[in-house]
């Protein structure tokens, strides 16, 4: 916060105290300027929560273009002689086809098969990984490990931090930055590049299903230069600043740590088995574990709900489910979605009632309305994303 | 939150999102309904940051008693055959004579000898250890660690939630709550014990030096009950929930992970040299580049700073501190002491101007004060804490 006159100890306004023990961005100024009017915290830095408003920043990312502070995505570097074996131990995906100017999103899985992150992997050489984190410290995972199987490797967190590009209307916008080679790099692969000198690795990717990509700046001094250069450029577009979409998340169905998955929870049971190949040679840790998982097989699963009750503001805890009157599970994430003018939800529920619709009710305190099991993703935006350039990601 | 009504997206207020990807204490609802007006996060959980002002709160942990929801020091546990050995790897801590009973203030380093976090660990059996961390996830390194060096330990996050007593009216309080024991309980000495039946492990410690006890409450259920429990007890002491303190812990010398220590540096710089046994035969994590370190001489040191200025509200930055219009470092923490009518700040400096009395100019942008480095800590609290009992901690 700005430095208050002396002695002002004043308690008639609530304090707005940043710590310095929760880092900033460099886009951090420019977020505040631009109107950012809440802050979250994700990886000990803070995460802008809203501009105008959930639903009209949630619009403007399905409609138009956006730009995302997400400097908090933290990268953890992994180089050295042993990198490519080395992160082949922390993640039941098989990395065989990896390309250099590829990225992979690749759940991370303790011994006992849970997640303990789902990153997306870029390989920038044979040897040299970025694992852009979700909001859980990988770098002291990787490190205990690096040290506990002295394997070659140098752990860091380089100055990287990632800025993203949201929405329908990103491609024509970063065309004009970029260039038309843009529009022709695939979803999931990147280029590094710069931008009026500014150092970056330009990735076709970002946590929405709206199309876009992510600006990597390699030198955070750069920071408030780059959020200004696309907010200019973006002007003929109406870009607008905004943040990663709790809303638009749950509709394209991509699911965020902490509250669709934890350690607690293996891939089977949120719908990434198919990133895990109990076939390949590679002892991945959690390989043994989760081998005796899909035998014995999963008892319960992450599933859509269609809630039927009156547009939900915010859901304050994780709901219990109920089948039959039992207890089956609770709510993981809830949303009103205005674009399906529903409410729509994850559920980890007991697999006897996960089917397409399964009636089930859930106990929301006040009321208890009843829901639908419903098929992941409640909008399939899989064409706005690719334009058709897909490829295995 | 409380549920709004539905259709309620109205933007005229400040959204008060508590997301629960941020977790919550079981202390939490008490906490809101004492009047806490701020949270900040640690450990992915809310901390509260203020009730009346940081400034009545502090006189209140100084002068009464104050009960704080530090069930954000999250518990890491560490079990199994080989958990003595484990914990002697993590830290270059001499833990030969370790009792089970007693607590342990014990720095982690990585293998380049930064810290990783400052725990303060208890022995709860031969093989059976909790380190109390500070602000990172040490279960993350402990268990890839452990994966690593395929020790016989289990790493977990029991059902463990801290609340803090802190004050001088504390030890009359405990003991009208457990009897006479908890006076003659040492410093950094801990009990296994029950309150009506509520199990708890109540230790003589606590992240302020005046004095006090933490409640490690064994089950979240009790939450509630135990809050109300001590408020009740503490009436005639006119207890009054608090927080830690932020200028209490910078007069009494107590270190923040962030802010004073992070994995950049090492514990000679930071004063912790008196927790680091080169001479141990156990071969901890750190050892080696702690013997290079030592032998080359550290290059800066934290040190205390009474800075000349008007008394300030708020740190915003790590202000750059110079000496003969030479840059020489950055203040880490700084504060206005009411107690002592100055304001006081940790700072790292270069070895060359860390001597006491040498003359300094702070850099805080709309004005640069001078500033005159001193001892740590500013006030001598040893007495408040140890009360006549004292021990090795």
């Amino acid at each position: 916060m700005k430095e208050k006159p002396a002695k002002s100890h004043n308690k008639s306004k609530k304090p707005k105290l940043y710590s310095f023990r929760i880092r900033k961005s460099p886009y951090f100024e420019a977020t505040e300027r631009y109107g950012c009017r809440a802050y979250t915290t994700y990886n000990n830095m803070y995460l802008p929560l809203v501009y105008q408003d959930l639903v009209s920043d949630y619009w403007h990312i399905k409609k138009g273009v956006t730009l995302w502070d997400v400097g908090c995505q933290r990268q953890v570097e992994i180089t050295g002689p042993d990198a490519f074996k080395f992160l082949q131990h922390l993640t039941p995906r098989n990395l065989t086809n990896f390309k250099v100017g590829q990225c992979k999103y690749s759940p991370l899985t303790t011994e006992d098969g849970g997640i303990l992150n789902d990153p997306v992997v870029s390989r920038l050489g044979e040897n040299h990984f970025w694992l852009s984190i979700a909001d859980r410290d990988v770098w002291l995972w990787a490190k205990g490990l690096a040290v506990g199987l002295q394997m070659q490797v140098t752990i860091q967190e380089p100055d990287v931090s990632p800025l993203a590009v949201q929405g329908p209307k990103s491609f024509d916008l970063m065309a004009d930055l970029f260039g038309d080679w843009v529009h022709k790099l695939r979803y999931f692969w990147f280029r590094e590049t710069e931008l009026n000198g500014i150092p970056l690795v330009l990735a076709r990717s970002g946590w929405s299903k709206q199309g876009g990509y992510e600006l990597y700046l390699r030198d955070a001094s750069y920071g408030d230069q780059l959020w200004e250069i696309v907010m200019e450029a973006g002007k003929p577009y109406d870009i607008q600043p905004a943040t990663p979409s709790s809303i638009e998340r749950v509709e394209s169905g991509l699911l965020n740590y902490w509250e669709d998955l934890t350690e607690d929870t293996n891939p089977y049971e949120v719908g990434l088995g198919k990133f895990v190949d109990l076939n390949q040679d590679v002892d991945f840790i959690g390989k043994e574990a989760l081998k005796k998982i899909i035998a014995a097989g999963i008892k319960r699963k992450l599933v859509g709900l269609e809630i039927h009750s009156e547009p939900m503001y915010h859901q304050a805890q994780p709901w219990p489910v109920e089948c039959n009157s039992q207890p089956v599970g609770t709510i993981t994430s809830a949303v009103y979605s205005p674009d399906l003018d529903k409410n729509i939800a994850y559920a980890m529920i007991a697999v006897e009632c996960v089917d397409e619709g399964t009636e089930l009710v859930v106990d929301m305190g006040s009321e208890q309305p009843e829901a639908t099991v419903t098929a992941i993703p409640f909008i399939d935006n899989r064409e706005k994303v690719w334009r058709g350039i897909m490829d295995e990601h």
